[in-house]
């Protein structure tokens, strides 16, 4: 299959531009009789929205999606669910100096490499306009793990790193997150990241980050062996993510260090259930589900879009120095919060629904 | 599609359990008249090959593989390959203790939790000694590069960490690789490595690892765009490995923490192409390789089965202390080694296929 | 996967209700650089439009696609290829009384014991409405095929019975077929017909078909073996249009009377090359292509929205007669050509990028 | 995917070929706790296998199974189970002058046409003896089924036309079936037939058949819409079958010749469930099931080896007639009997699978 589509049992296909009229996606393998409106999606997309702070770019996209099909009177038919967003603010002239150069760190070089053509108006395919759908997709596989396994089911994401400045995980709390423009759970940190991001932006620079995402109330059982672990579900979902170049399940690199003794999760008895001590494994054994919460970390580069010149070629083979105006965010890594999230759900209600088929 | 599978169009399922009467694998999509012999599979399994230090587990397999079909005087004829290999080492009697309980770090909970029954013999279908035959189906995958790309492709890898211990980097030689016991590209560490092992095994301890996997000669262009991403299949294939929690491509972690002007590869034109000055992304843009070397790093936790006691559970709910003696590899990152390779190969030649089916 | 897609590598995604506010798909794995226009797809959609003669749905539907991405500057560029088309003439009060029972052979009952909801207005997801979009991407498929293999390949249907009425195959006439609202390729049964399905409409009867579609200049190889046999796969693309209940490659049943001797296509060099003697087979040996015209027939069952009452249920259990007002075909057979067509198309230039990836 | 695997979720990848060493399947996805044992298997196997009557072919293989993984002490265990069968009688002698030639109606051009390699001895991979690993993983998709929908449901298979010669409907009786070589539902056809086969053995000739497999007891609402009904992809199963080129559905082409009023099945109420007066639809509408049996039939071509000379070429272009003695079946109809059961179960199955995942 070609690579727009993502998911087995719950798939979805996303297709559109940065640029072009539209961008969207068709939902397909969603169960009959979830109660789905619009306001149920746009939620989560506009936590996602660009133009909501200074620290995320400028463009002005209400990101208002419709429902085209698949529901009916209010609730899901089993039907492809196509959902559209239209590209309201897309300004072209802003892009027009990017046709005929490959911009480092850009996907315009090796498009080109693959296809021979491209469409450079705002990143075309590349950009991470795509994933609004991601977002729009994941609320409907909320939809999906809340109606299968319950409201308990939870999937939350913060961002616990921006550039080298790390969290102090002591000061940890949910409630922060939504509080503050980083997604970060630490009060502290959130207000001394405001200022690191300005002098960034301002020195036209970026940075990168470092995000966890976390599902609480996954049931036991959730992923396939051997190939399709849930880890390795979750790297691949993760890992598609634009700009992003690292995965850890859990203890990750870290606990690669640890000698044996202290990297496993031992187990004992309470209230008549098995219970763990730890959670260093991220809540999988062989790549299944412990019901423990699911941990996953994600690296995402800083953005690559620069006033800082930065050597780069034309198409046609002269060297330039390219410097990128346009309206950009300066940590990607923000954004990259609500769609990490979403791209966990979507993993885990596949594996429900491949759960359901084979052991249910 | 059920979790045995891999790859789309270089497909390959596997099966069988650590002490089952053998353990296979059916590779289909290969192209025909590839040259192929057992050989070129032995060869790479004799890499993997349980034995053959003291610094591996002391079963003693010849994993010795036959092909069963899809060969015909000496080449591929384009029908499934089927690979086979004898378990010849199977001492059931080792692991008769485990039957009734569920080992920390181990699959055994996750299993019964989601099957309600499990072949304990061994790890079952969980068991490292699965991986032999990504390994045989990895040699086929180099066939394929090679026969589609040119002998010039090379996949290669190396231990850059054991437990806490580094590589230094400036030491790096691929000619040490293939004379030490743990594939350590820096000869200094490799001999440090030998005690500090040791020392973990006599305590009945045992060590994480990270590996770092290169491919070199891969063309640009290969990758899917938005969920296939080449660094996404990659990460779906490594973290997919037996004990694999985190996979990185390119700088990944480290890459996050820079300022935006210094996380990207700047270009230049040399000889009339386009080069990059640096190899921060790992060889791909946009999810599709640049031409320049692929490469990925993962992290491997430490073995599971320990002589320490650690806390477990019997399958009816009793408090144990569980002591795994059986046969163990003190570090499994040092097996994981071919196996990491194995699967960027295959993960190569299934996008090889799939570039010349669209773009070819 | 859901069902609502089709193919492996050119693969498209369907969506849309009869009378939901649009109709749409998105093709996936196209090759890049092929130019496309949306006159190049509205020409085949105008050969399918309802409210063309007095012999199909009075249903007035402009049907006009817009292209909404995977397209710049009249190219494909290898990115997903959104189609849709709006409902305009949905009159949803025609299907008001449907919507509390079952109509006999209709989907109701099945989508109601599936589903437990579903869209009753115009046969929601189950309506032909829906097949728009095949041809729509059908339209993109035949672009491919000729980019990929050259402009002599051809795929054309006719209808050649309608109800028991059977044409004159000696009378065989490939220009007659656009000329009559039937697709008949005899002219002398084109006439005759008109005044046969006069009567059945005006009975408020229907009545069914059998159609053929013909490839030409399909190349040798196309097809895989075993259970994607280019037989297997145009039997599953063409019994999967709407009321179709049978699908013949070649002599298909008839051929199946045959002695032994008289049923298999014999062998003389010509030219140099091995050419055949007849085409019993319908262009394909062991499920894979031979070079020779690619022919199958389907029998599509009478509409079944009928003046004449038939018995029914409602949904909670009454028993009731059915008569179905509203616009409908007196003979689905007539806008099955073009589908039909559409299919061929699509699995053909689906295993033709499957014939590139391992035979290329 | 390559073409040599089926199903979905329900997954199963048969390799091997007529004069390998063996030939294999593996099973994936089947639910856990199901008991099942090599003679489960074996007894479907037997039906199928050759040698049993005069009307078989003379090749003596036992055809016995081995489960080599996914069954544990009598159950499955939810992981691939792979099954093999030794080629035990091969007498690769009798095929040798067939190497350098294309005999008509068999695949050897089309192979050569695409592979440019094939494995000549008796057929390859394109040889009917790939079908055993139909029954052997049909006979686990039975398992399936009995274990998620009820010992009620039953797929048989019975042989209702030999060459031109039809059976008396009328005459229809389940339990002669077994007690004959053709699976003839008829005992006076069954009769008759004998003497007809003879003829055409002794002839050097051979005839086709029409075989009809019907499902018992499946519950409503399996089968996906649009691309992947029910009729679709028995279709695809079905027309995959060694020298099948028709397939129908119900009524089939027959229903296609009908007046509307009559082509369709009326509904009444009966005990408080919606029954269906007639069952022309074959047991789907929309293509999902709706509780009624599941019909089809398909179109078997004579047998391609003939003793009669046929018109053939050589590999090298010379011009040959073509008489192949060996061993074969005068009417591989019968021997298409238990392998349609077998698929028809196999796509039950993996439907049931599917719609357990979205609407269970």
């Amino acid at each position: 299959m070609p690579g727009n589509s993502f998911g087995q049992l719950l798939r979805y296909t996303s297709w559109g531009e940065s640029h072009g009229p539209a961008i969207g996606c068709v939902v397909d393998g969603v169960p009959p009789k979830l109660p789905l409106t619009e306001a149920d999606i746009q939620h989560w997309l506009d936590r996602r929205r660009p133009g909501t702070s200074r620290f995320t770019s400028q463009r002005r996209e209400p990101d208002t999606v419709r429902i085209l099909s698949g529901v009916f009177e209010g609730v899901t038919t089993g039907a492809p669910i196509s959902l559209q967003i239209e590209n309201v603010d897309q300004r072209s002239r802003d892009y027009s100096d990017i046709k005929d150069r490959f911009r480092p760190g850009h996907a315009d070089f090796a498009y080109d490499a693959k296809y021979g053509v491209r469409d450079y108006r705002g990143g075309g395919r590349a950009s991470a306009r795509e994933t609004a759908m991601r977002v729009a997709a994941g609320a409907i596989a909320r939809k999906v793990l809340q109606a299968g396994i319950g409201k308990s089911l939870t999937v939350r994401g913060a961002m616990v790193r921006m550039g080298p400045h790390e969290i102090d995980r002591g000061r940890w709390d949910w409630k922060v997150v939504e509080k503050n423009p980083f997604w970060c759970p630490d009060a502290v940190s959130a207000k001394d990241w405001e200022g690191k991001l300005d002098e960034a932006r301002k020195a036209g620079s970026s940075l990168g980050a470092v995000v966890e995402v976390v599902a609480t109330g996954v049931p036991p059982g959730l992923g396939e062996p051997v190939y399709d672990k849930l880890d390795a579900a979750l790297a691949h979902a993760l890992m598609g993510i634009n700009a992003v170049k690292g995965v850890e399940i859990g203890d990750g690199f870290a606990g690669s260090a640890l000698p044996g003794e202290e990297a496993h999760d031992e187990m004992r008895m309470k209230g008549g259930k098995v219970t763990f001590l730890s959670n260093r494994a991220g809540g999988t054994l062989g790549g299944i589900s412990t019901g423990q919460d699911i941990v996953a970390r994600i690296a995402v580069k800083p953005t690559s879009s620069l006033l800082i010149p930065r050597k780069g070629v034309t198409t046609d083979g002269k060297e330039v120095d390219v410097v990128t105006k346009g309206r950009h965010d300066p940590c990607v890594g923000i954004r990259a919060v609500p769609v990490a999230e979403a791209m966990m759900a979507l993993v885990l209600a596949d594996h429900w629904l491949r759960f359901k088929a084979q052991c249910g």
